[in-house]
């Protein structure tokens, strides 16, 4: 297991926020990482974790600064991990030519294309590796109650990786989600560099497929913003999450459209309670 | 009156929160600002509002990204008001020289001092001109109903403002605010190049002097983090506000030592509720 180094330790919410770095075997490079530890937390009484996804762009530090889910995490006594959205400085030619593929846009899948497959696996990075590495080193967290939770592309991650792992998390939430890549132009670029034409391997990554073969209640909060540029643009297209859940007979599922609101932060942080009290159901 | 361009309208925790520039009588320069309108304020139905003074560096954005306040503004149905620290682009000779002294740092004062003089009129823009503008362009805002906040360099401000105008504020909170600055580094730094050598000018600027002058109870509420840098530095002396206020007989000084935190937005964000809730006492 690789040494995890921290680089600093915040007190905010009565608990302590960490920004931590290790070498990650999965994606060959180093990976920040930040970690909200609520007051109380200890070995012998460890508090359950919700994992949150970043968007397009973003590093652990936008959620930090920007999110304010601390907030509710700490009362509840809900720890926080926040990973990076992709490998960075592989100095892969084009890395960080677009915003939305490469450097900050792993999109958590394990890539099976040259030459992003040797670094670009933030599917194994994000669901294996890392939580191994949080709770071999903190042992205050608790490795049996987890749940996911995500924005944007890091929505269509904590949907994905829940879908794909039955059993792994108690509860899933997302702001915004790509939540049907496979018919949107940002997972239509990602899916094809990463994984190459084959579309009938796109849709094992995409959560309005996925849905249709989860058995039971998904126990999901989704939350899109009316005002949001990109949701107009179709490229988040929560109705046909919607659709095929139902579709499917799979209950548990409850989108709502929060009138004005856009894709930013300032929509996260507004409906961040509601997504705490969400995973504090199963959690707690 | 001057126009008010509105550079961005954001809908955030049920309010609106709108990015803001006009001309600005007093310093001669364009002036951001950005103002916060909870749900349900009407021109019927004004709501109260709450001026918070950023500290040093800052713009108007640090405290709208990273503060939080309105996760509690909105629910209490109170209004924010975030000016900016200074004038800026005067291209006075060294106004971009150091953090702590001309643009991003104009203190709350008006300065006598040639060249600042002319556009670092802090006090009047803040106190005066700043709140006229935004009561006669937006009636959702109860002109009678005002209380002042601050960090660091705007706690300062927030407490001598308070001061100096006795009934103009309902109430008045402060997070690690410099508390005798003409007994810090940065305040002498700061009053000497605005006021000049004259010592008892600038006693007229000190929460710690002004508030010995005081009649009837202070309102008031302080936070300080015993992790923070400054606070150990003797930048923000808060003792000595406490004793001064002691020393005089003014009551309703709540100042407190938060163990563990700094002076960062981490800080701030975390008693953003308690100080929402103090100025709520005397606002609503």
């Amino acid at each position: 297991m690789a040494a995890v180094t921290t680089n600093a330790t915040i007190v905010t919410f009565g608990g302590r926020l960490l920004k931590l770095t290790h070498q990650s075997a999965t994606t060959g490079t180093p990976m920040n990482f930040n970690l909200f530890i609520p007051p109380g937390a200890s070995s012998s009484k460890p508090a359950p974790l919700l994992i949150y996804l970043s968007g397009l762009t973003c590093t652990p530090e936008n959620v930090t600064e920007k999110g304010f889910l601390t907030a509710h995490a700490g009362p509840l006594g809900i720890a926080l991990l926040y990973p990076d959205t992709s490998p960075r400085g592989t100095d892969l030619p084009g890395e960080n030519d677009a915003y939305d593929f490469g450097s900050g846009a792993g999109f958590y899948i394990d890539a099976t294309k040259e030459p992003w497959s040797k670094n670009y696996k933030m599917e194994s990075y994000v669901s294996k590796e890392l939580p191994s590495v949080v709770f071999n080193e903190f042992k205050e967290i608790d490795s049996s109650r987890v749940s996911i939770s995500g924005h944007s592309m890091g929505g269509h991650g904590a949907l994905t990786l829940y879908l794909k792992n039955p059993g792994a998390y108690k509860s899933v939430s997302a702001w915004a989600p790509i939540s049907n890549p496979i018919n949107a132009p940002w997972g239509q670029k990602a899916f094809s560099g990463y994984l190459g034409e084959d579309k009938e391997e796109w849709k094992k990554h995409d959560a309005s497929e996925l849905v249709k073969g989860w058995k039971g209640p998904l126990n999901a909060l989704v939350d899109v913003g009316t005002g949001d540029n990109f949701y107009k643009q179709s490229q988040l297209l929560p109705e046909n999450l919607e659709k095929a859940a139902k579709d499917a007979g799979v209950g548990g599922l409850e989108v709502r459209y929060q009138d004005g609101y856009d894709h930013s932060y300032f929509f996260i942080s507004s409906f961040g309670a509601d997504h705490l009290k969400h995973h504090a159901k199963f959690l707690l």
